[in-house]
Protein backbone atom coordinates (compact mmCIF):
# COMPACT_ATOMS: atom_id res chain seq x y z
CA UNK A 1 0.00 0.00 0.00
CA UNK A 2 1.01 3.93 -0.80
CA UNK A 3 -0.16 6.89 0.43
CA UNK A 4 0.11 9.78 -1.82
CA UNK A 5 -0.65 13.21 -1.53
CA UNK A 6 -1.36 15.36 -4.81
CA UNK A 7 -2.75 18.31 -6.38
CA UNK A 8 -6.51 18.18 -8.15
CA UNK A 9 -8.10 21.01 -9.76
CA UNK A 10 -5.49 22.97 -7.79
CA UNK A 11 -6.47 21.73 -4.79
CA UNK A 12 -4.23 19.65 -2.03
CA UNK A 13 -5.88 15.92 -1.79
CA UNK A 14 -5.06 12.83 -0.12
CA UNK A 15 -5.24 9.32 -1.11
CA UNK A 16 -4.46 5.50 -1.22
CA UNK A 17 -3.18 3.30 -3.81
CA UNK A 18 -3.52 -0.89 -3.07
CA UNK A 19 -1.43 -3.44 -4.83
CA UNK A 20 -3.81 -4.67 -6.45
CA UNK A 21 -5.09 -1.55 -8.21
CA UNK A 22 -1.71 0.21 -8.70
CA UNK A 23 -3.45 2.81 -11.03
CA UNK A 24 -6.50 4.04 -9.19
CA UNK A 25 -6.05 6.61 -6.24
CA UNK A 26 -8.67 6.27 -3.11
CA UNK A 27 -9.46 9.74 -2.33
CA UNK A 28 -9.23 10.03 1.29
CA UNK A 29 -9.34 13.52 1.53
CA UNK A 30 -13.00 13.93 3.13
CA UNK A 31 -12.54 11.97 6.02
CA UNK A 32 -8.59 12.12 6.64
CA UNK A 33 -7.85 15.16 5.53
CA UNK A 34 -3.99 15.05 4.89
CA UNK A 35 -1.16 12.53 6.26
CA UNK A 36 -0.07 14.59 8.80
CA UNK A 37 -3.32 14.96 10.20
CA UNK A 38 -3.88 11.18 10.19
CA UNK A 39 -0.44 10.69 12.14
CA UNK A 40 -0.92 13.29 14.72
CA UNK A 41 -4.15 11.33 15.55
CA UNK A 42 -2.93 8.01 14.70
CA UNK A 43 -5.31 7.09 12.73
CA UNK A 44 -2.51 5.80 9.76
CA UNK A 45 -4.16 1.84 10.54
CA UNK A 46 -7.68 3.44 9.91
CA UNK A 47 -6.65 4.73 7.06
CA UNK A 48 -5.23 1.53 5.63
CA UNK A 49 -8.97 0.12 6.04
CA UNK A 50 -10.23 2.91 4.19
CA UNK A 51 -8.08 2.04 1.26
CA UNK A 52 -8.80 -1.41 1.32
CA UNK A 53 -12.23 -1.17 1.69
CA UNK A 54 -12.21 1.86 -1.07
CA UNK A 55 -12.96 2.39 -4.74
CA UNK A 56 -10.18 3.81 -7.19
CA UNK A 57 -11.25 7.00 -8.45
CA UNK A 58 -8.45 8.95 -9.31
CA UNK A 59 -6.09 7.86 -11.84
CA UNK A 60 -2.68 8.49 -10.46
CA UNK A 61 -1.00 8.74 -14.42
CA UNK A 62 -3.46 12.53 -14.03
CA UNK A 63 -2.34 14.10 -10.92
CA UNK A 64 0.21 15.98 -9.61
CA UNK A 65 2.09 14.50 -6.88
CA UNK A 66 3.36 16.31 -3.59
CA UNK A 67 5.98 15.11 -1.24
CA UNK A 68 3.75 12.65 0.75
CA UNK A 69 3.97 15.13 3.74
CA UNK A 70 4.24 18.89 3.43
CA UNK A 71 3.64 19.83 6.64
CA UNK A 72 6.22 18.20 8.61
CA UNK A 73 8.00 20.27 11.97
CA UNK A 74 11.13 18.67 11.47
CA UNK A 75 13.41 17.41 8.68
CA UNK A 76 16.34 16.08 9.91
CA UNK A 77 18.94 14.99 7.71
CA UNK A 78 21.96 13.21 8.15
CA UNK A 79 25.24 13.45 7.09
CA UNK A 80 28.04 11.11 6.38
CA UNK A 81 26.66 7.52 6.69
CA UNK A 82 27.38 4.89 4.43
CA UNK A 83 31.04 3.37 5.40
CA UNK A 84 32.17 4.29 2.15
CA UNK A 85 31.43 7.42 1.99
CA UNK A 86 33.89 8.97 5.28
CA UNK A 87 36.41 7.97 3.17
CA UNK A 88 35.45 9.69 0.46
CA UNK A 89 36.44 13.30 2.58
CA UNK A 90 40.27 11.88 2.21
CA UNK A 91 41.00 13.95 5.10
CA UNK A 92 42.46 11.08 7.29
CA UNK A 93 39.70 11.51 9.88
CA UNK A 94 38.55 8.27 11.58
CA UNK A 95 34.87 6.74 11.65
CA UNK A 96 33.27 9.45 13.54
CA UNK A 97 31.23 8.40 16.67
CA UNK A 98 28.11 10.10 15.75
CA UNK A 99 26.44 10.90 12.62
CA UNK A 100 26.25 14.86 11.44
CA UNK A 101 22.73 16.31 11.72
CA UNK A 102 21.75 19.03 9.58
CA UNK A 103 17.97 20.59 9.22
CA UNK A 104 15.93 21.53 6.04
CA UNK A 105 12.96 23.11 5.28
CA UNK A 106 9.66 22.02 3.36
CA UNK A 107 10.27 24.95 0.79
CA UNK A 108 13.24 22.97 -0.38
CA UNK A 109 11.77 19.77 -1.80
CA UNK A 110 9.03 19.24 -4.80
CA UNK A 111 7.02 16.10 -5.32
CA UNK A 112 7.70 13.14 -7.72
CA UNK A 113 7.69 14.15 -11.27
CA UNK A 114 7.73 18.29 -10.50
CA UNK A 115 10.82 20.13 -11.65
CA UNK A 116 13.72 20.24 -9.17
CA UNK A 117 15.53 24.18 -9.83
CA UNK A 118 18.74 25.30 -10.34
CA UNK A 119 19.37 28.54 -8.84
CA UNK A 120 21.01 31.60 -10.79
CA UNK A 121 23.10 31.63 -7.46
CA UNK A 122 25.20 28.20 -7.76
CA UNK A 123 25.81 25.87 -10.67
CA UNK A 124 26.55 23.58 -8.24
CA UNK A 125 23.48 21.68 -7.95
CA UNK A 126 24.56 18.24 -6.32
CA UNK A 127 21.72 14.67 -6.31
CA UNK A 128 21.88 12.85 -2.81
CA UNK A 129 19.51 9.73 -3.06
CA UNK A 130 18.44 8.75 0.44
CA UNK A 131 16.05 6.42 2.27
CA UNK A 132 13.68 8.40 4.72
CA UNK A 133 11.69 7.80 7.28
CA UNK A 134 8.82 9.51 8.98
CA UNK A 135 7.51 9.81 11.66
CA UNK A 136 4.28 8.14 13.24
CA UNK A 137 4.62 8.04 16.80
CA UNK A 138 5.83 11.20 19.20
CA UNK A 139 9.00 10.24 21.43
CA UNK A 140 12.04 11.28 23.19
CA UNK A 141 14.67 8.86 24.05
CA UNK A 142 13.54 6.11 22.07
CA UNK A 143 15.81 3.08 22.53
CA UNK A 144 16.87 1.61 19.14
CA UNK A 145 14.88 -1.57 19.78
CA UNK A 146 11.85 0.41 20.19
CA UNK A 147 12.45 2.42 16.95
CA UNK A 148 10.59 0.75 14.35
CA UNK A 149 7.49 1.44 16.81
CA UNK A 150 8.13 4.95 15.89
CA UNK A 151 8.25 5.05 12.36
CA UNK A 152 4.98 5.50 10.15
CA UNK A 153 6.48 4.69 6.54
CA UNK A 154 9.06 5.35 4.33
CA UNK A 155 9.81 7.48 1.22
CA UNK A 156 13.25 8.51 -0.68
CA UNK A 157 14.37 12.02 -1.02
CA UNK A 158 16.31 13.63 -3.48
CA UNK A 159 18.58 15.79 -0.91
CA UNK A 160 19.87 18.57 -3.84
CA UNK A 161 22.39 20.65 -2.52
CA UNK A 162 24.39 23.25 -3.74
CA UNK A 163 27.77 22.67 -3.17
CA UNK A 164 29.71 25.92 -3.16
CA UNK A 165 26.77 27.58 -0.64
CA UNK A 166 27.73 24.75 1.83
CA UNK A 167 31.05 25.88 2.65
CA UNK A 168 30.12 29.44 3.03
CA UNK A 169 30.79 30.00 6.55
CA UNK A 170 33.30 28.38 9.49
CA UNK A 171 30.25 25.70 10.01
CA UNK A 172 27.11 24.59 8.63
CA UNK A 173 25.79 23.55 5.78
CA UNK A 174 22.13 25.30 6.36
CA UNK A 175 22.63 27.33 2.87
CA UNK A 176 23.41 25.05 0.16
CA UNK A 177 20.97 22.55 1.76
CA UNK A 178 17.82 24.85 1.85
CA UNK A 179 17.60 26.28 -1.67
CA UNK A 180 13.87 26.61 -2.74
CA UNK A 181 12.52 23.70 -4.93
CA UNK A 182 16.38 22.28 -4.80
CA UNK A 183 15.57 18.59 -3.60
CA UNK A 184 12.57 16.38 -3.72
CA UNK A 185 10.46 14.14 -1.16
CA UNK A 186 8.17 11.17 -2.39
CA UNK A 187 7.12 10.07 -4.74
CA UNK A 188 4.76 8.32 -1.96
CA UNK A 189 4.96 6.77 1.89
CA UNK A 190 5.09 3.05 1.84
CA UNK A 191 3.70 2.10 5.48
CA UNK A 192 6.32 0.10 7.52
CA UNK A 193 4.66 -3.41 7.74
CA UNK A 194 6.36 -6.40 9.29
CA UNK A 195 7.89 -7.69 5.54
CA UNK A 196 10.15 -4.43 5.54
CA UNK A 197 14.06 -5.42 6.70
CA UNK A 198 15.36 -1.68 7.34
CA UNK A 199 18.87 -2.97 7.26
CA UNK A 200 18.14 -5.01 4.20
CA UNK A 201 17.29 -1.82 1.57
CA UNK A 202 19.04 -0.54 -1.10
CA UNK A 203 19.38 2.97 -2.11
CA UNK A 204 20.35 3.75 -5.86
CA UNK A 205 20.53 6.87 -7.69
CA UNK A 206 20.54 7.61 -11.55
CA UNK A 207 21.36 10.96 -13.68
CA UNK A 208 20.15 10.37 -17.04
CA UNK A 209 19.58 6.26 -16.69
CA UNK A 210 23.72 6.38 -15.38
CA UNK A 211 24.34 4.62 -12.23
CA UNK A 212 25.77 7.13 -9.80
CA UNK A 213 25.04 5.91 -6.20
CA UNK A 214 23.96 2.22 -5.17
CA UNK A 215 24.23 1.57 -1.79
CA UNK A 216 22.25 -0.88 0.86
CA UNK A 217 21.28 0.33 4.55
CA UNK A 218 23.45 -3.06 5.71
CA UNK A 219 26.14 -0.41 5.19
CA UNK A 220 25.32 2.14 7.18
CA UNK A 221 27.48 3.42 9.87
CA UNK A 222 24.87 4.38 11.83
CA UNK A 223 21.70 2.04 11.25
CA UNK A 224 17.92 3.40 10.79
CA UNK A 225 17.23 2.86 14.24
CA UNK A 226 20.49 4.12 16.00
CA UNK A 227 19.27 7.27 14.21
CA UNK A 228 16.11 7.52 16.11
CA UNK A 229 17.73 6.72 18.79
CA UNK A 230 20.39 9.50 18.99
CA UNK A 231 18.37 11.84 17.43
CA UNK A 232 15.13 11.69 20.02
CA UNK A 233 18.41 12.25 22.84
CA UNK A 234 18.34 16.05 21.77
CA UNK A 235 14.60 16.21 20.33
CA UNK A 236 11.24 15.03 20.37
CA UNK A 237 10.17 13.10 17.32
CA UNK A 238 6.52 14.08 16.22
CA UNK A 239 3.90 12.63 14.31
CA UNK A 240 5.29 13.66 10.53
CA UNK A 241 8.67 14.55 11.26
CA UNK A 242 11.06 13.61 8.56
CA UNK A 243 14.74 12.09 8.67
CA UNK A 244 16.83 11.62 6.08
CA UNK A 245 18.87 8.88 6.69
CA UNK A 246 22.05 9.64 4.91
CA UNK A 247 23.46 8.85 1.01
CA UNK A 248 26.05 6.63 -0.01
CA UNK A 249 28.95 7.56 -2.01
CA UNK A 250 28.65 8.85 -5.84
CA UNK A 251 27.87 12.58 -5.49
CA UNK A 252 28.36 14.64 -8.56
CA UNK A 253 30.77 16.44 -6.50
CA UNK A 254 32.76 13.41 -5.55
CA UNK A 255 33.60 13.01 -9.33
CA UNK A 256 36.96 14.82 -10.90
CA UNK A 257 35.91 17.04 -12.44
CA UNK A 258 32.51 17.11 -10.67
CA UNK A 259 29.40 16.11 -12.80
CA UNK A 260 26.88 18.87 -11.44
CA UNK A 261 23.17 18.82 -12.76
CA UNK A 262 22.24 20.78 -15.71
CA UNK A 263 18.95 21.85 -17.35
CA UNK A 264 17.26 18.87 -18.71
CA UNK A 265 18.89 16.09 -16.53
CA UNK A 266 16.48 13.63 -14.67
CA UNK A 267 17.42 12.23 -11.44
CA UNK A 268 16.11 9.04 -10.56
CA UNK A 269 16.38 7.86 -6.70
CA UNK A 270 15.08 3.93 -6.00
CA UNK A 271 14.95 2.20 -3.01
CA UNK A 272 13.10 -1.07 -4.77
CA UNK A 273 9.69 -1.91 -2.91
CA UNK A 274 9.22 1.46 -1.40
CA UNK A 275 9.58 3.70 -5.06
CA UNK A 276 11.13 5.79 -7.75
CA UNK A 277 11.58 9.71 -7.44
CA UNK A 278 11.95 11.03 -10.59
CA UNK A 279 12.49 14.85 -10.94
CA UNK A 280 13.76 17.05 -14.32
CA UNK A 281 16.18 19.78 -13.51
CA UNK A 282 15.86 23.07 -14.91
CA UNK A 283 16.89 26.79 -14.39
CA UNK A 284 14.84 28.81 -11.66
CA UNK A 285 13.17 31.54 -13.97
CA UNK A 286 13.91 34.78 -11.21
CA UNK B 1 2.24 47.99 22.18
CA UNK B 2 3.07 44.22 22.56
CA UNK B 3 1.20 41.33 21.29
CA UNK B 4 1.79 38.16 23.82
CA UNK B 5 0.60 34.35 23.37
CA UNK B 6 -0.09 32.65 26.59
CA UNK B 7 -1.77 29.66 28.59
CA UNK B 8 -5.12 30.31 30.13
CA UNK B 9 -6.89 27.49 31.74
CA UNK B 10 -4.57 24.84 30.00
CA UNK B 11 -5.66 27.30 26.59
CA UNK B 12 -3.78 28.63 24.09
CA UNK B 13 -5.02 32.48 23.68
CA UNK B 14 -3.53 35.96 22.21
CA UNK B 15 -3.32 38.72 22.66
CA UNK B 16 -1.97 42.82 23.03
CA UNK B 17 -1.22 45.17 25.60
CA UNK B 18 -1.08 48.80 25.42
CA UNK B 19 1.70 51.21 26.60
CA UNK B 20 -0.78 53.37 28.81
CA UNK B 21 -2.22 49.55 30.71
CA UNK B 22 0.99 47.27 30.55
CA UNK B 23 -0.49 44.97 33.52
CA UNK B 24 -3.60 44.45 31.26
CA UNK B 25 -3.97 41.79 27.96
CA UNK B 26 -6.73 43.01 25.59
CA UNK B 27 -7.80 39.33 24.41
CA UNK B 28 -7.64 38.88 20.55
CA UNK B 29 -8.59 34.94 20.72
CA UNK B 30 -11.59 35.23 19.28
CA UNK B 31 -11.08 37.11 16.27
CA UNK B 32 -7.55 36.70 15.47
CA UNK B 33 -6.79 33.46 16.30
CA UNK B 34 -2.77 33.50 17.07
CA UNK B 35 0.00 35.53 15.80
CA UNK B 36 1.23 33.50 13.17
CA UNK B 37 -2.73 32.94 11.15
CA UNK B 38 -2.26 37.12 11.81
CA UNK B 39 0.85 37.26 10.02
CA UNK B 40 -0.05 34.78 7.72
CA UNK B 41 -3.20 36.49 6.61
CA UNK B 42 -1.70 40.16 7.09
CA UNK B 43 -3.63 40.98 9.65
CA UNK B 44 -1.12 42.77 11.86
CA UNK B 45 -2.54 46.23 11.19
CA UNK B 46 -6.16 44.97 12.06
CA UNK B 47 -4.90 43.64 15.29
CA UNK B 48 -3.25 46.58 16.62
CA UNK B 49 -6.33 48.93 16.08
CA UNK B 50 -8.32 45.96 17.94
CA UNK B 51 -5.90 46.30 20.76
CA UNK B 52 -5.92 50.25 21.00
CA UNK B 53 -9.77 50.03 21.24
CA UNK B 54 -10.06 46.96 23.19
CA UNK B 55 -10.28 46.64 26.95
CA UNK B 56 -7.96 44.79 28.91
CA UNK B 57 -9.60 41.99 30.81
CA UNK B 58 -6.32 39.94 31.63
CA UNK B 59 -4.01 40.08 34.32
CA UNK B 60 -0.20 40.26 32.81
CA UNK B 61 0.85 38.82 35.85
CA UNK B 62 -1.73 35.59 36.11
CA UNK B 63 -1.07 33.51 33.13
CA UNK B 64 1.89 31.56 31.43
CA UNK B 65 3.50 32.96 29.11
CA UNK B 66 4.77 31.11 25.82
CA UNK B 67 7.02 31.93 23.04
CA UNK B 68 4.91 35.03 21.02
CA UNK B 69 5.22 32.59 18.06
CA UNK B 70 4.90 28.71 18.51
CA UNK B 71 4.70 27.21 15.08
CA UNK B 72 6.96 28.93 12.80
CA UNK B 73 7.83 27.44 10.04
CA UNK B 74 11.34 27.97 10.01
CA UNK B 75 13.80 28.92 13.08
CA UNK B 76 17.19 30.40 11.44
CA UNK B 77 19.98 31.44 13.64
CA UNK B 78 22.64 33.45 12.62
CA UNK B 79 26.21 32.10 13.90
CA UNK B 80 29.07 34.46 15.00
CA UNK B 81 27.69 37.96 14.32
CA UNK B 82 29.28 40.63 16.12
CA UNK B 83 32.38 42.05 15.73
CA UNK B 84 34.46 40.35 18.94
CA UNK B 85 32.63 37.13 18.58
CA UNK B 86 35.00 36.06 15.78
CA UNK B 87 38.02 36.67 17.74
CA UNK B 88 36.26 34.26 20.83
CA UNK B 89 37.48 31.94 18.78
CA UNK B 90 41.20 32.14 18.75
CA UNK B 91 41.88 30.00 15.44
CA UNK B 92 43.74 33.25 13.69
CA UNK B 93 40.36 32.77 10.97
CA UNK B 94 39.88 36.34 9.33
CA UNK B 95 36.47 37.72 10.17
CA UNK B 96 33.97 35.97 7.59
CA UNK B 97 32.31 36.72 4.64
CA UNK B 98 29.42 35.09 5.12
CA UNK B 99 27.49 34.64 8.22
CA UNK B 100 27.43 30.99 9.40
CA UNK B 101 23.66 29.74 9.90
CA UNK B 102 21.60 26.70 11.25
CA UNK B 103 18.15 26.09 12.49
CA UNK B 104 16.49 25.19 15.02
CA UNK B 105 13.13 23.63 16.16
CA UNK B 106 9.84 25.04 18.04
CA UNK B 107 10.22 22.25 20.83
CA UNK B 108 13.77 23.50 21.96
CA UNK B 109 12.01 26.68 23.27
CA UNK B 110 10.03 27.28 26.23
CA UNK B 111 8.37 30.52 26.92
CA UNK B 112 9.28 33.65 28.76
CA UNK B 113 9.16 32.69 32.89
CA UNK B 114 9.24 29.14 32.37
CA UNK B 115 11.74 27.14 32.85
CA UNK B 116 14.80 25.90 30.67
CA UNK B 117 15.64 22.48 31.18
CA UNK B 118 19.39 21.05 31.94
CA UNK B 119 19.24 17.62 30.27
CA UNK B 120 21.05 14.27 31.81
CA UNK B 121 23.29 13.78 28.75
CA UNK B 122 25.21 16.91 29.46
CA UNK B 123 25.80 19.24 31.58
CA UNK B 124 27.43 21.83 29.06
CA UNK B 125 24.16 23.93 29.10
CA UNK B 126 25.07 27.60 28.15
CA UNK B 127 23.40 30.81 27.22
CA UNK B 128 23.31 33.28 24.33
CA UNK B 129 21.08 36.28 24.35
CA UNK B 130 19.99 37.76 20.90
CA UNK B 131 17.51 40.10 19.15
CA UNK B 132 14.86 37.79 17.35
CA UNK B 133 13.03 39.02 13.84
CA UNK B 134 10.15 37.71 13.35
CA UNK B 135 8.89 37.83 9.77
CA UNK B 136 5.74 39.35 8.50
CA UNK B 137 5.82 39.20 5.01
CA UNK B 138 6.82 36.91 2.69
CA UNK B 139 9.76 36.93 0.17
CA UNK B 140 12.29 35.18 -1.76
CA UNK B 141 15.62 37.56 -2.69
CA UNK B 142 14.48 40.63 -0.59
CA UNK B 143 17.24 43.33 -1.09
CA UNK B 144 18.40 45.03 2.12
CA UNK B 145 16.83 48.23 1.18
CA UNK B 146 13.48 46.53 1.83
CA UNK B 147 14.07 43.86 4.36
CA UNK B 148 12.30 46.14 6.91
CA UNK B 149 9.15 45.92 5.00
CA UNK B 150 9.39 42.18 5.94
CA UNK B 151 9.33 42.16 9.28
CA UNK B 152 6.50 42.35 11.91
CA UNK B 153 8.42 42.75 14.98
CA UNK B 154 10.70 41.80 17.41
CA UNK B 155 11.30 39.52 20.48
CA UNK B 156 14.66 37.87 22.36
CA UNK B 157 15.90 34.74 22.61
CA UNK B 158 18.14 32.53 25.25
CA UNK B 159 19.94 30.92 22.56
CA UNK B 160 20.24 28.14 24.72
CA UNK B 161 23.04 25.26 23.47
CA UNK B 162 24.32 22.56 25.47
CA UNK B 163 28.23 23.00 23.93
CA UNK B 164 29.81 19.86 23.90
CA UNK B 165 26.70 18.37 21.86
CA UNK B 166 27.82 21.09 18.95
CA UNK B 167 30.66 19.10 18.76
CA UNK B 168 29.41 15.82 18.32
CA UNK B 169 30.54 15.24 14.65
CA UNK B 170 32.79 16.35 12.00
CA UNK B 171 30.38 19.52 10.76
CA UNK B 172 26.87 21.11 12.22
CA UNK B 173 25.77 22.21 15.03
CA UNK B 174 22.43 20.87 14.89
CA UNK B 175 22.01 18.59 18.28
CA UNK B 176 23.80 21.23 20.50
CA UNK B 177 20.94 23.57 19.79
CA UNK B 178 17.90 21.45 19.39
CA UNK B 179 17.41 19.74 23.14
CA UNK B 180 13.53 19.56 23.75
CA UNK B 181 13.29 22.86 26.40
CA UNK B 182 17.06 24.39 26.12
CA UNK B 183 16.10 27.75 25.28
CA UNK B 184 13.75 30.42 25.21
CA UNK B 185 11.72 32.88 23.29
CA UNK B 186 9.30 35.88 24.02
CA UNK B 187 8.73 37.53 26.76
CA UNK B 188 6.44 39.44 23.59
CA UNK B 189 6.71 40.18 19.90
CA UNK B 190 6.82 44.32 19.93
CA UNK B 191 5.79 45.54 16.36
CA UNK B 192 8.38 46.89 14.36
CA UNK B 193 7.88 50.96 14.29
CA UNK B 194 9.32 53.67 12.49
CA UNK B 195 10.94 55.05 15.58
CA UNK B 196 12.84 51.43 15.95
CA UNK B 197 16.31 51.59 14.35
CA UNK B 198 17.61 48.05 13.47
CA UNK B 199 21.27 49.47 13.93
CA UNK B 200 20.75 50.90 17.22
CA UNK B 201 19.50 47.93 19.79
CA UNK B 202 21.38 46.80 22.66
CA UNK B 203 21.51 43.16 24.09
CA UNK B 204 22.23 42.49 27.35
CA UNK B 205 22.13 39.14 29.58
CA UNK B 206 22.62 38.60 32.56
CA UNK B 207 23.10 34.79 34.85
CA UNK B 208 22.30 35.73 38.57
CA UNK B 209 21.99 39.65 37.77
CA UNK B 210 25.78 39.62 36.90
CA UNK B 211 26.35 40.99 33.42
CA UNK B 212 27.81 38.86 31.10
CA UNK B 213 26.76 40.07 27.64
CA UNK B 214 26.12 43.48 26.60
CA UNK B 215 26.83 44.42 22.80
CA UNK B 216 24.89 46.41 20.18
CA UNK B 217 24.01 45.83 16.98
CA UNK B 218 25.85 48.68 15.55
CA UNK B 219 28.78 45.94 16.14
CA UNK B 220 27.21 42.97 14.01
CA UNK B 221 29.46 42.37 11.49
CA UNK B 222 25.97 41.01 9.02
CA UNK B 223 23.63 43.72 10.29
CA UNK B 224 20.07 42.41 10.11
CA UNK B 225 19.04 43.58 6.94
CA UNK B 226 21.50 41.71 5.19
CA UNK B 227 20.90 39.08 7.13
CA UNK B 228 17.04 39.08 5.44
CA UNK B 229 19.14 39.09 2.28
CA UNK B 230 21.23 37.22 2.34
CA UNK B 231 18.83 34.11 4.16
CA UNK B 232 16.26 35.62 1.27
CA UNK B 233 18.70 34.44 -1.39
CA UNK B 234 18.16 30.28 -0.83
CA UNK B 235 15.33 30.20 1.48
CA UNK B 236 11.51 31.64 1.08
CA UNK B 237 11.21 33.87 3.88
CA UNK B 238 7.21 33.14 5.30
CA UNK B 239 5.47 35.31 7.70
CA UNK B 240 5.88 33.99 11.13
CA UNK B 241 9.67 32.84 10.38
CA UNK B 242 11.92 33.61 13.31
CA UNK B 243 15.58 34.73 12.80
CA UNK B 244 17.92 34.76 15.56
CA UNK B 245 20.45 37.64 14.72
CA UNK B 246 23.80 36.15 16.62
CA UNK B 247 24.96 36.73 20.06
CA UNK B 248 27.80 38.62 21.49
CA UNK B 249 30.67 37.73 23.28
CA UNK B 250 30.64 36.25 26.87
CA UNK B 251 28.45 33.02 26.41
CA UNK B 252 29.69 30.97 29.52
CA UNK B 253 31.63 28.56 27.47
CA UNK B 254 34.18 31.80 27.19
CA UNK B 255 35.26 31.71 30.66
CA UNK B 256 38.09 30.31 31.70
CA UNK B 257 36.99 27.84 33.94
CA UNK B 258 33.89 27.94 31.48
CA UNK B 259 30.35 29.32 33.48
CA UNK B 260 27.92 26.49 32.57
CA UNK B 261 24.23 27.54 34.07
CA UNK B 262 23.11 24.88 36.98
CA UNK B 263 19.93 24.64 38.59
CA UNK B 264 18.45 27.47 40.24
CA UNK B 265 20.54 29.79 38.16
CA UNK B 266 18.53 32.56 36.34
CA UNK B 267 18.77 34.03 33.33
CA UNK B 268 17.65 37.36 31.95
CA UNK B 269 17.85 38.61 28.27
CA UNK B 270 17.65 42.14 27.69
CA UNK B 271 16.92 44.39 24.98
CA UNK B 272 15.57 48.00 25.77
CA UNK B 273 12.40 48.74 24.33
CA UNK B 274 11.65 45.40 23.32
CA UNK B 275 11.86 43.37 26.63
CA UNK B 276 13.47 41.04 29.04
CA UNK B 277 13.29 37.62 29.00
CA UNK B 278 14.08 35.91 32.33
CA UNK B 279 14.30 32.17 32.91
CA UNK B 280 15.24 29.76 35.62
CA UNK B 281 17.42 26.78 34.74
CA UNK B 282 16.40 23.29 36.25
CA UNK B 283 17.42 19.76 35.40
CA UNK B 284 14.98 17.76 33.25
CA UNK B 285 13.05 15.38 34.81
CA UNK B 286 13.67 12.04 33.26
Amino acid sequence: MKFVTFLQDEQQRFGGITSSHESKIVDLTANFSDLHSVLKSDRLDAAKTAVESGKGTINLADVTLLPPITTAEKYFCIGVNYANRNAEYKDGSEAPKNPSVFMRSRESFVGHGQYIERPPESHQLDYEGEIVVIIGKEGRRIKRENARDHIAGLCVMNEGTLRDWVRHAKFNVTQGKNFEKSGALGPWMVPLTDDIDLKDLQIQTRVNGELRQDDHTSNMMFPIEFQIEYLSKFARLKAGDVIATGTPNGAGARFDPPKYLVPGDVVEVTCPGIGTLRNEVRDEVV
